[in-house]
């Protein structure tokens, strides 16, 4: 059995590595564009701030790692288009033969064709390179005030990393509120006040219609110009797809696949960024994105490559961040898209604090969570807080994993102890909150 | 409706509220021994350590937030009897009539018949007055030498208090490890470990067999004699069963109450640590005899007694506690007992970081999963660590109170960001540990 594996990322590299766990003969190649294997994307804006000394340190295990395990690297390699009939993968150092194909591409980044987006001083926050990058302008140029464009999780931890930098930081976002996929307004809107508190500027609802100089000197949001001397664009990834389109196999947003992670070509497998997966609470197919997501598929489609039958879960994209101390964790349905949607939902919220009363040290946190009306299943949950967020999001999700309904979590037996946690817990009163309306 | 709970505590005080919650109209009266309502008595070895200032700082409301929601406080009031046939509870200061009685009756320290129990300078910690009298000993004797008796929750936690304040401190447990119904001897030996790194000693499989001097001078362990000036009893706590065993109600180690917390008489409820609830493990009725058990139960019972019909879920057990840092959280079964009781299991286990590798501040985690073998049910977990235990302990317990298997947990969807949890979580590796062995 020959297995190759086209992407070096997140889900190539675990692909390569949950395989050889299974099977200890079967010959394993990744063909890869970078020079390292997988390394953590979501890591690079602690680089960025320094939190994170080293850009190396992100690189999850070094090239040794793999070929220590007879996982054979083809690395700064480019896969040029793959040939399904010969099954042969072209690449730009001749081709390479395979049994089964996996095809974990990856996404990159989406730059919205912005006047000037070109110019010196504009980045993006995706691969390692746009941390050098950035880093060098930053010495070289020592700008002074970034704008970044886009609310989401990148954009806004690309906006912390600026300020911790010491930079004025001003985020635009078209859409009416910031991390507008995974908050409500009312949630993001606790959000917005802690980071205005920190000193970021924030403008919704508005466009950035041109980059003007290069370096970067103003930007022209709607009407008004604004100075700034760099500029973050943070305007989400697209599904890398044009390799599984050349090769005929069926794409949408991204690439698609059945419930095994196998293409319409049943010996190509896709997984990562570059593969939709079924959204849990609509069924639809959705591009997940998140490396927890990629890992996951990959272990699935390790087994299944390897003549196992394991099927890939619906995503509720559960996802967490921290920005200056205040943890954010979502997942599933907002309220916002409920309604654009047209599902009937309950909602349940609760602003309490993560310590009883009593003990020095608590702090605010607000849940709130969304009931399908019909059934009372959990679809979704927003956390933002001061602490012990984390562990409250997880805990939701797996219970919606599982389909718990309002009464699980209104009546789910929890864990207290004063110094970590209320006796009645804050998801607790917010279920119980939803509970009431749903009588 | 006339509704008369006997218990001022977390079961008696959040019935009452509950209750008042769900009818405006009803009378509800609370009978007491005490002069307050409930205070968190697993606040007390914090009290203890002055980490929380003031004791009365520990009771959750005042009398007259209880007053204002017409909730009639009958404070410093013993009950000695129920006349089940005129429905009337008589105390030592009348009788008072009855519609529905809730026995919210609580526990009490059990004290075992060692030598010199009754000297100066030996204590429990179970009730605000323990903490009081304790303090007086440590401001009066200035003692130096504290011997635990008893390596629970409460020994420990007391133990940490003591070493906190300055105290040697020993811990005497008769079994072989601490936690002995919560952690294996495995994971009971890294908090021994972390334990003995700060300073507390211990001694175990051995029992203190006298007590000797008033004020103590020293203790009788097996053959030796330990100085000690201060000794903390703490060999767990009994359900006060003797006002519903005088009223002829079924009484086991606890009271015995249907699904609905129903006693054999229909018209009387029993909850908190008084009564015995269902095992979701096992299936056996067993005394949970916590805090958050009580505050789930007043919540059913109060359901109940109004005219609702909720059942009372089986519970795990989840309980989580801090000594010195170290979190510590479990449900459920363990591998000791489920041996003791020829229970069948798979275990998954996995020491890990709390944190990725690349990002500064990770901390050790270690982590236990328990699965029945027969139908892969998650049934226990231990973790063991220097964060973020409480959220994962979180995690598994509602996973577990949704059924769910090895799979669930191996498969399932975890929440990811580089300053707060590995891509990869620990207990997901733990789970795919087990899974293995379950091929």
């Amino acid at each position: 059995m020959r297995i190759v594996v086209v992407g070096s990322g997140t889900a190539g590299s675990n692909f390569a590595l949950f395989a050889r766990k299974i099977d200890r003969k079967a010959e394993i190649i990744v063909i890869g564009k970078e020079k390292t294997m997988q390394y953590s994307p979501c890591a690079l804006p602690f680089v960025l701030s320094g939190k994170i000394p080293k850009l190396e340190d992100i690189v999850v295990f070094p090239n040794s790692f793999y070929e220590r395990q007879k996982i054979k690297l083809m690395l700064e390699t480019e896969a040029k288009a793959i040939d399904r009939e010969r099954r042969v993968v072209i690449t730009d150092k001749g081709e390479v033969p395979y049994d089964k194909l996996i095809l974990a591409v990856g996404s990159r980044a989406f730059v919205p064709p912005i006047k000037g987006v070109e110019n010196e001083g504009v980045f993006t926050l995706k691969k390692m390179d746009d941390v050098v990058k950035i880093k060098e302008y930053l010495e070289k140029r020592k700008p002074k005030k970034a704008v970044v464009i886009g609310a989401g999780l990148i954009g806004l931890e690309g906006a912390v990393a600026f300020k911790e930098l010491g930079l004025e930081v001003l985020v635009v976002e078209l859409l009416e509120h910031l991390l507008p996929t995974m908050l409500d307004k009312d949630m993001a809107s606790i959000v917005q006040k802690h980071l205005e508190e920190k000193g970021i500027q924030f403008k919704f609802g508005v466009g950035v219609s041109e980059i003007i100089g290069s370096p970067v000197e103003r930007v022209k949001i709607g009407e008004e110009e604004i100075e700034a001397d760099l500029v973050l664009v943070a305007t989400g990834v697209r599904a890398n797809v044009d390799l599984a389109k050349q090769a005929g196999l069926e794409v949408s947003r991204g690439i698609v696949v059945d419930e095994y992670l196998r293409t319409s070509d049943k010996d190509i497998y896709a997984l990562g960024d570059c593969a939709e997966v079924i959204d849990a609470v609509t069924g639809q197919r959705i591009l997940s994105q998140l490396g927890t997501t990629a890992v996951r598929m990959a272990k699935v489609a390790a087994i299944n490559a390897l003549g196992g039958s394991v099927k890939f879960r619906p995503v509720f994209n559960t996802a967490i961040t921290e920005l200056f101390e205040l943890e954010i964790g979502t997942f599933g349905m907002t309220e916002e898209r409920a309604k654009r949607e047209g599902l009937d939902i309950v909602v349940g919220k609760f602003k309490g604090s993560t310590k009883p009363e009593y003990y020095p040290g608590g702090k605010p946190i607000s849940v709130k969570l969304i009931f399908k009306k019909s059934d009372k299943k959990l679809i979704g949950a927003q956390i933002v807080g001061g602490e012990r967020v984390w562990g409250r999001i997880m805990t939701l999700s797996f219970a919606a994993q599982k389909n718990a309904t309002v009464e699980d979590i209104a009546y789910g037996e929890t864990a207290y102890a004063p110094p970590i946690s209320p006796t009645i817990d804050p998801i607790t009163i917010a279920a119980e909150m939803a509970l009431r309306r749903f009588r």
